[in-house]
């Protein structure tokens, strides 16, 4: 299964792609797509919308998944994040992919066993979980991680089915 | 002129459209779209964009206009807006329209002669100013209004380039 994770945000977009055989995981591919802050809302947005396509439509996904995202007392800054998560969110649904959405402690956990992990730490367990992996940056780093998440809780609920049975 | 009017919320979208020719505005028409909460996010987004494009398609408006969001002390509230404002803006730039935004004084002095204006007096204005206009509902009275406003900004910018001339 081709795992799409996200980390949506106006300035930087960081998408990451794995597989996930079993229990096992591979990269694929992961990067960071940017706006220019000089131009109008609606170009940024509208070209946000069309790399994230191109990503889509170039590595063919199975399913996706987001970090819930909580805001924060910055109504301009949380209203920013809003407005570019909505449109990667429009660019996932468009192309016909479920979204799972996980909260950011639930992440953290997943990925290094703790929901108080710091960002760095992240990025370092992202690289233990997918040996070779160059990542493009923090915000693809977020993205991988989210992805095993995703991996993750894919894994346990077919787990839990066969359990079940 | 055919001016798109929009006001963007997640569970409500307003939407209006007025022809302005020279200093005359005519009601052609308004509307909401509105999305089921019970939906998931990615799907009430891709719903929203799907009928303001049919709007948009349908209507064939030459240029569009949105009030400015201040967002407020509720990061959930303002990230839901976002997320939605998003794929509006998205929308209309997609089908190629140049967008203006409008702060909401901005909005309140155009229609009522105001900043400092209350919903239904907008709304009250925007029935004398487009006559025999029947209003879907306050959020579709709200896009009307910033269709108004962009009217006359375009009316007030042609005329101060005809006095330089």
């Amino acid at each position: 299964m081709i795992i799409l994770g996200l980390d949506p945000g106006l300035g930087t977009t960081g998408w990451g792609i794995i597989a996930a055989e079993g229990n096992r995981l591979r990269h694929l591919a992961n990067g960071q797509i940017k706006t220019e802050p000089a131009m109008p809302l609606p170009r940024r947005l509208s070209n946000l919308y069309e790399a994230l396509g191109e990503v889509i439509r170039a590595e063919r996904p199975d399913t996706a998944a987001a970090e819930e995202v909580l805001g924060n007392s910055n109504a301009q800054s949380t209203l920013k994040l809003g407005q570019a998560r909505g449109v990667v969110l429009l660019a996932a649904a468009t192309a016909g992919l479920v979204i799972g959405e996980y909260h950011p402690s639930t992440v953290k956990k997943a990925v290094v066993g703790t929901g108080g992990a710091e960002k760095r730490q992240i990025q370092a367990m992202v690289g233990v979980l997918l040996p070779g992996v160059k990542l493009s940056g923090p915000d693809a780093a977020d993205a991988l991680a989210v992805a095993i998440t995703h991996a993750h809780h894919l894994a346990s609920a077919r787990s839990l089915a066969r359990r079940q049975r």
